[in-house]
C-alpha cells in the first residue's frame, strides 16, 4: 500500500494539474452552449482570445446558423485564436452526445463546461399553454441536463473539471411582471446547479454560477423573446386593468438599465473565472448593472446553504476535492500510521 | 357618469363581499389539488371544518384513490362539513378544465384555488434522464398552469379571489444533495408564484405563498419518491466517492427534523391565510420546523422585488386592488372634479 501510495506522489508531482497556480498559463478545451449569439458569442471569443481551445457549440449549423459558424471562422483567423464551432442541439441527447464524444476523441480531454443555451418569452403567465412552459424548461433547463450527462462521466473520469451555469438575476431578486415561463425556468436551472454543485465537488468537479443582471440590448434575447400562444387570453389582460401594461413593463425596465451596461462584462467574468485556480473559484458571480438585489439575496441564501449542509454532516461537499489532495493526505495517514507502528 | 358611479357605489355597499371584516364569517368556495393525502389531505379537512365549501381534487377518483374519496366522504359525514371530492389529473388541461367548470357551475362562483399537487424525487441529479425532469416540471409546476388557466378567468370575471401556492423552503433555503430535479421543479414553482401575483393584483386576486419546510414524516413525501431511471449512472455514484450517501443525506436530513414537527401547521397557516380579510393576507408565510433559512432568505428576496416594481413605476401591482377601492376612488374623482368644476 504504501509503495502505491509514494507512486501516486511521484504521478501528482509530475501531473501539470496538481499545480494549480499553473491554472492561468494552461490552455483549457473549453465547450459553451448557445454560443450563436449574445453572452455565448461574446464569451466564446473571450476564452479564444485568452489563449483556450473553445468550442463554441451552436444548433443547426448548416442551416439558419450558417452565417455565425462562418463569422466565428473568420474570428479565428483574424485573431490567430483557437475557436471552434460544433453542432450541437441541446434539445437533443443524440446531438449533445455526439458534439462532446467529437470534442474528447478530437482532445482527449475537457475542462469545461459552459451552460449558456437559453431562450426568453414575453406576456402574461395564463395566456401561454402548459405546452409553451414546457418547452422553455426544455431550452433553459432539460438542455443542461442533456450536457451533463454527455460531459460529466469524462470529467469524473478526470477527477477534475469545472462547469459553469449562466443563471439570471431574476432567480433571486426582482422579477418584473410578464416574464414569469422564463424566470420559473431560470430559478430552475438555478436550483439544479446548487445541488449539482454538491454532488460534484468529491469527484474534484468545481462550480462556477455566473448571475448577469437584465440587458435589454446588446443580446437577441428580448427581441427575440416569444410571445404567448393564447392570443385571446393574451388579449383579455389588454383589455381589461392591464391595458398597456407590456409596454410600461419593458419601459420601466429599460429605464432601469444604465446606459454603460456592457453584456461583455458577462464575457470577461467567466474568462476570470476560468482562469481562477482549481479550488479558489468563487461559487457565484454576479454581473448585474441595473442591481436587481440578486447579489444581496444570493449573499444569504448561499450562506444558510452551505450551513445546512454544515448541520447535516455534510460540510466536505462545499469545496471541490482535489486528487492531489486527496493522495497526499492518504499519504499522510500512510506516514502517520508507520509513524505510529514506530511508536508501539 | 356621476349617476352610473353612484349607482356602482350603492351595489358595493349591498355587496358582502367589499365588508373585509366579514371573510371570517364567509363561506368560501375552496379547491385545493392533490388532496389524496400529505398537506393536501390535512388542508382540505381543516377547512372544511372551518366551514368552507372545499373540493379536495384527486386523480384516479375511482381507480387506486377510491379509498381515500370514501375516507374523506366519512370525515365529512363524521364531522357534519362540506368536504368533497372532485376528480382532476393536474396532468390533463380537460381534466382541470372539467373539475373546476363544474366547481363553477354547482356554485356559480369559486374563491379559492389551492396548488398543492407535488411529487419528489431522489438521486443523483446526474443519473435522471431530461425525461424524467420534464415529468417532475409537469407534476409540480405545470399542473398548476393548467388549474390557472381553468380558473382564473372566474377568478377574474368576479373581481376577486384568492390563489394559494404551497410551495417549498428548498426554493429559497437549505437544499441537501440528491433531491436537485425535485427542487429545481420547486424552485420553477415559486418563481412562476411571484410573477403571478403581480399579474392577478389588479384583477382584484389575491396570492399567498405558503412556505413548508421539510417534513420527512407525516406524508408520503419521502416515501412515495421516484428515483433515477438511469440505474448504471447511479450505480457509479454510489461506486465512487459518493458511496452511502444517500444514507447520509437521508439521516442527516432527518437528524435536524424537530421531533414534534406537526405536519398539520402547514394545514392550520392556509386556514388562517383563508380566514385573512381580502387585502391583509401576507405574501408568503413560512411553516418550517427545520428553520433552514427560506424564511430569512425569503424576506430579503421579496423586498428586493418589491423594489423593483417601485423603480420601474409598477408599485400598484404590489397590492391587490379592490373593486370597492377602485369605484370609491372613481366617485372620489369624480367628486373632486365636481369640486373643482365648480371652483372655476
Amino acid at each position: 500500500m504504501a509503495v502505491l501510495r509514494e507512486l501516486f506522489r511521484i504521478l501528482i508531482l509530475l501531473n501539470p494539474k496538481s499545480k494549480p497556480e499553473m491554472n492561468k498559463h494552461m490552455k483549457n478545451i473549453i465547450v459553451i452552449t448557445g454560443a450563436s449569439s449574445g453572452f455565448g458569442a461574446l464569451t466564446a471569443r473571450a476564452l479564444a482570445k485568452a489563449g483556450h481551445t473553445v468550442y463554441a457549440s451552436i444548433r443547426e449549423t448548416k442551416g439558419r446558423n450558417a452565417p455565425q459558424v462562418e463569422e466565428a471562422k473568420k474570428f479565428a483567423k483574424d485573431n490567430n485564436v483557437d475557436l471552434r464551432t460544433i453542432e450541437l442541439d441541446v434539445a437533443s441527447q443524440a446531438s449533445a452526445d455526439a458534439a462532446i464524444q467529437k470534442i474528447i476523441a478530437d482532445n482527449k480531454r475537457l475542462d469545461v463546461v459552459i451552460h449558456n443555451a437559453g431562450h426568453m418569452v414575453f406576456g402574461p403567465a395564463e395566456a401561454f399553454t402548459p405546452e409553451q412552459l414546457a418547452e422553455l424548461y426544455d431550452v433553459n433547463v432539460l438542455s443542461t441536463q442533456r450536457v451533463n450527462r454527455a460531459a460529466l462521466p469524462q470529467l469524473r473520469k478526470q477527477r477534475r473539471g469545472l462547469v459553469v451555469w449562466v443563471s439570471s438575476s431574476s432567480s433571486a431578486g426582482g422579477t418584473p411582471p410578464y416574464l414569469a415561463p422564463y424566470f420559473a425556468a431560470k430559478a430552475g436551472m438555478d436550483a439544479l446547479a446548487v445541488v449539482y454543485a454538491r454532488e460534484l465537488t468529491r469527484w474534484g468537479i468545481e462550480t462556477t454560477i455566473i448571475v448577469p443582471g437584465a440587458f435589454t440590448g446588446g443580446t437577441n434575447h428580448f427581441a427575440h423573446a416569444g410571445s404567448p400562444a393564447d392570443k385571446a387570453r393574451a388579449a383579455e389582460y389588454e383589455a381589461g386593468p392591464y391595458k398597456g401594461f407590456a409596454d410600461d413593463v419593458l419601459k420601466g425596465f429599460a429605464s432601469i438599465v444604465p446606459p454603460d451596461a456592457n453584456v461583455e462584462g458577462v464575457a470577461d467574468a467567466i474568462v476570470k473565472v476560468v482562469e481562477t485556480p482549481f479550488g479558489k473559484r468563487p461559487f457565484r458571480v454576479h454581473y448585474d448593472p441595473t442591481q436587481d438585489g440578486a447579489e444581496v439575496v444570493n449573499a444569504v441564501s448561499d450562506r444558510v446553504r452551505a450551513e445546512l449542509l454544515r448541520r447535516i454532516g455534510l460540510t466536505d461537499v462545499l469545496t471541490p476535492r482535489s486528487l492531489a489532495v486527496e493522495l497526499q493526505s492518504a499519504a499522510w495517514s500512510s506516514h502517520v500510521e508507520g509513524e505510529s507502528n514506530r511508536r508501539t
